[in-house]
């Protein structure tokens, strides 16, 4: 619209033949073009889609002249050729034709071509002429409402068996069917769209680091060597008697090495590999943005992935900088360390109303309107569940005098307002927390359903920072993120006597309640790093390839990982991974399509040098 | 240049205010980026360097301001901070500083600071101001050399051990050396350009498929059941008793069932698993571009990689259409089915001089200039080697005489003109055929060395087409690419007949004589497919949820897969692919790094049920 304006104003002044009106013609091409390029990059599909007559060819190398939904009004008169699926046929003369692009009403115009007996879902190839439709038959519902096409040649390309199931949205099949039969499953415009939408993203996220930052993509091994520590690996049997590989839980070792190695921006959206068969929507293979930088800090780390997020995320996110909490403060406000920020509903410290000596007590509540009532006996329970889990006494309004008595109570009362109740939890001060956190997701769709509580429709993520380096549980010091996290430098003469006191260089990226990633700045300096493994009671041995590589000329660094699977959910809006991956695995890890894993061969067996124990 | 003439023409106009100034300072700004963009896309990693300091930043996100590469003149007075390696110390008051961008050269300003004892590779930080050089100072051969940094500060960011090896040219270790120490080989420039040149060409491709024709990249899984035929299969155990994933030799199946799912037009640049420890030049895990089509032919996958290597490819190609040959052609005229063509040296087929019945029989002759004289006995010896390995007669251009008398040694010279000798085979018309081809490659460099051949340095890039479906060995019929490929539509009568004369509709990519990608046109329909599982005796109910795919309504389909690493290895212009991996396996699929594969803990074993046979 401007760029007509710039013309306009041009031949006004009667530029038209110059040099300069040449030239801005030109810009203004190149503009279009330009302008065309970010749309892709930073629209959906949808938006990619208007664009892609102009933009891309979809049709490019194959014997179709166009998709089924991109014909209009202004095709009309063309002859083309169309592929597809027979969605719907109606009154033998209408035959609805769909691709992945969207569908097309087609015609028969001539009389020997009859289409009543064509079951649904042949794949079909019609050629024809695009007609408009006159005004009162335009279907606005449809993208392509406002032509027809006349088949005047119709080549049934592949016939098709009974389906087990229809591609109605009104009839849609339980999960399990959608997939054992994923290849008709992906048929779905919800499938086709979050497939789309993550191939969209990831060469966003490549566009901006490898475009606009110079980053490297580096292919890394999958088959490694075992990792101490970190979650259970698959191994893999080789030819060598009784030696295995490990499938890698992350480039981890690589990237750092890479460091060393002086490829010192250096990305790769890796498959990771990790035997959590029993962990409900969890993947066996599953892919993340993995992310190290040499010479850089927690904060340069942060504002990357702040940027990397904000140009090539599809849903709106706010401005960077993102918010920023450290872990002490999420588990104390919200009694977690990925709280969900889509609305308030804070815990509040009322461990000074409770005189007790023991350092580690605390008393806890969440304050909700009075106006909410009591809890159901169903939620009664769930709150008995949770009090036993977490072993620490919770307390509802009703209950505090008679708990309390009447002081106590009204000392709360005077701290929330009178006309607020609440849920009070003592004991372990971290427990109470951890114990209210889960109340307070409990509660929040409660208050919202009764509009005592406002959850907001955003996007909001959130870093949480400074967490502890270490966890101490009864097999002694246990790493929180990794052992080889940076401890915070203010804390590091805490080493050998306060450990569980150090807090690290970690920080997790925590979006609507879920954690999409996780990163830290790594330990360069090697005496540092032996010093962390003999806390952790790992056997340096087992990483002295890695240990070497520090002491080879290893600058500090940096990274962090992001969980593609669930970041592209959560910008398709949708609950399980399983929906933005093609062909994920079932419950356990099974494959439901060709029923992997399965036996293998007394040859394999031999040749691996392997028996299967009883 | 021409947007300052715009600027210009603009301000004479004393437009400068007027909302067209506005428009067009805005247009010309986004139409640099977007000539920025395109630089980027086409041009090699050496121009992507020229551009970058306009076009991307390399120090976003770190402490340092500028790379070790950047620096010109035109930075005169500016302060900067650059973090690298210590590569050299002179006279102690020189330090040249080296990252992964280049070197510059630093002096020492302030006398407090003294560089003297610094070890090589030491990584440090600088800071300081640029100085242009006195002209007669400046360095031609230095990037940097317009230049030096003064030392102000200087902070020792992590020490270093004694090296292994150093890095200097002149003094480059062995291969099992840089492996063992792959995260200081990878700071040799040469390995610095490899990676980012992958890096760079697998974006472009990206770019390709993705912008200008609307490729969907699907990651499919790697952990999934044995596929029947091919190579070896890794398999993993799971915690399931007995039960195994294999690891994807490549994503065949997955990526025709998601043809059927309706992802029409799919790419993914693969990581590919094959247990091919013994065979040199091999990784057990690779990449490649895998692509497939829907409603497409033989001819639009052609000029689909025709189009995507003439564009990406970083050496220059030859204009699209590249050369086809059939696979007759291609054996007959060069005993290969991957013929070098950078040089010609044709075969002769002379079978009609020999009067033989036997229809298999075959005489081919390599004519080569009668100045080329004898071979030596070392080549004489190789050639005997070929002789016992095809099993066919090898003759001399000397011995033919005595072997077959003038007569046929006359005939043979009328042919080939009388300044020419030759090397003949006869036997099995195919073996001879090979062998020559053998023979052709051994004499080719000989040939060069005397000038009686032209070898030409550029690339050849040729399709071989019309492959046989099978070939017959001693177990009956086996594919020859693999059994989802569609028989030649002319040969398919003959499909219970004569099988072994059915072509198919297989391609595959040569790139002077390096096999650089294979494909297909698909079985699309389901009783020809189980006609073809038939004849190679392979059971179809391991492939239920394939042939279910395909009756389902799946679309004509057809694809290829091309070789990464080769690819890259080219273009780089290096011999082994090793040096286009970050961290390769050695031979016998050992990794020198870490010493994979390892034994695995009793628990391990436990947990996955299995024993180590004796």
């Amino acid at each position: 619209m401007w760029n007509g304006k710039v013309l306009k104003l041009l031949t006004n002044k009667t530029l038209k033949h110059s040099i300069l009106y040449k030239r801005i013609t030109r810009l203004i091409s190149v503009q279009t073009q330009c302008l065309q390029q970010r749309a892709e990059v930073q629209d959906g599909l949808k938006n990619k889609q208007n664009v892609a007559n102009i933009l891309q060819d979809s049709s490019s190398f194959t014997y179709r002249s166009h998709t089924c939904g991109e014909l209009r009004q202004y095709h009309a008169g063309e002859k083309v050729i169309l592929c597809g699926w027979v969605q719907f046929v109606r009154l033998s003369k209408f035959l609805l034709l769909r691709d992945s692009y969207g569908l097309t009403q087609c015609v028969v115009s001539n009389p020997d071509i009859s289409i009543s007996n064509i079951p649904l879902e042949t794949i079909v190839k019609i050629e024809g002429t695009v007609i408009s439709r006159p005004n009162d038959m335009i279907n606005k519902a449809m993208e392509t409402g406002e032509i027809e096409v006349t088949i005047e040649n119709l080549d049934i390309l592949n016939t098709v068996d009974k389906l087990p199931f229809n591609l109605r949205d009104y009839q849609k099949p339980k999960e399990q069917m959608r997939m054992q039969y994923r290849y008709i499953d992906l048929r779905f415009p919800e499938m086709q769209y979050n497939l789309r939408k993550r191939s969209q993203m990831l060469h966003n996220m490549r566009k901006f680091l490898i475009e606009k930052h110079n980053f490297c993509e580096v292919e890394t091994p999958t088959l490694f060597c075992r990792t101490p520590g970190g979650a259970r690996e698959f191994v893999v049997p080789t030819h060598h008697h009784g030696m295995f590989y490990s499938l890698v839980q992350s480039p981890q070792q690589f990237k750092q090495m890479l460091m060393s190695g002086g490829v010192d921006r250096y990305f790769q959206l890796a498959r990771c590999y990790r035997d959590e068969a029993t962990r409900p929507d969890r993947q066996p293979e599953f892919t993340q943005l993995d992310i190290e930088l040499s010479f850089t800090s927690q904060d340069g780390i942060l504002s990357l992935i702040e940027q990397l997020l904000y140009e090539t995320f599809i849903k709106e996110l706010p401005k960077p900088p993102f918010l920023r909490m450290t872990y002490k403060d999420s588990l104390e406000k919200y009694g977690t360390d990925k709280p969900n920020l889509t609305y308030d509903l804070q815990l509040q410290n009322v461990t000074n109303i409770f005189n007790k000596s023991n350092e580690d007590f605390g008393a806890y509540i969440i304050p909700y309107h009075i106006l909410f009532g009591k809890l159901t006996t169903k939620y009664k329970e769930k709150i008995n569940e949770l009090k036993k889990k977490y072993n620490v006494k919770v307390v509802l309004n009703e209950n505090i005098i008679n708990e309390f008595g009447v002081d106590t109570c009204n000392r709360i009362k005077d701290k929330i307002g009178h006309d607020y109740s609440c849920v009070l939890a003592i004991g372990n001060a971290e427990n109470v927390c951890l114990c209210l956190g889960d109340i307070r997701q409990l509660l929040a769709p409660l208050l919202k359903s009764k509009e005592l509580l406002i959850i907001e429709d955003k996007m909001t993520p959130l870093w949480v920072v400074d967490f502890p380096l270490f966890i101490k549980d009864e097999c002694g010091l246990q790493t929180c993120h990794h052992p080889f996290t940076a401890p915070h430098p203010d804390d590091i003469h805490l080493l050998e006597t306060a450990p569980s006191k150090i807090r690290s260089l970690a920080y997790d990226l925590v979006l609507n309640g879920n954690e999409v990633g996780g990163g830290s700045i790594r330990i360069h300096n090697v005496e540092l790093q032996e010093r962390v493994l003999r806390l952790l009671n790992i056997d340096a041995s087992t990483l002295t390839h890695f240990l070497n590589a520090l002491k080879s000329g290893c600058p500090p660094h940096g990274g962090i990982a992001l969980g593609i699977d669930r970041l592209v959910s959560i910008a398709c809006g949708v609950e399980s991974i399983r929906d933005v991956i093609a062909f994920p695995k079932s419950h356990e890890g099974k494959d439901p399509l060709s029923g992997a894993p399965n036996t293998i061969s007394d040859e394999d067996k031999r040749y691996y040098h392997i028996n299967i124990s009883d």
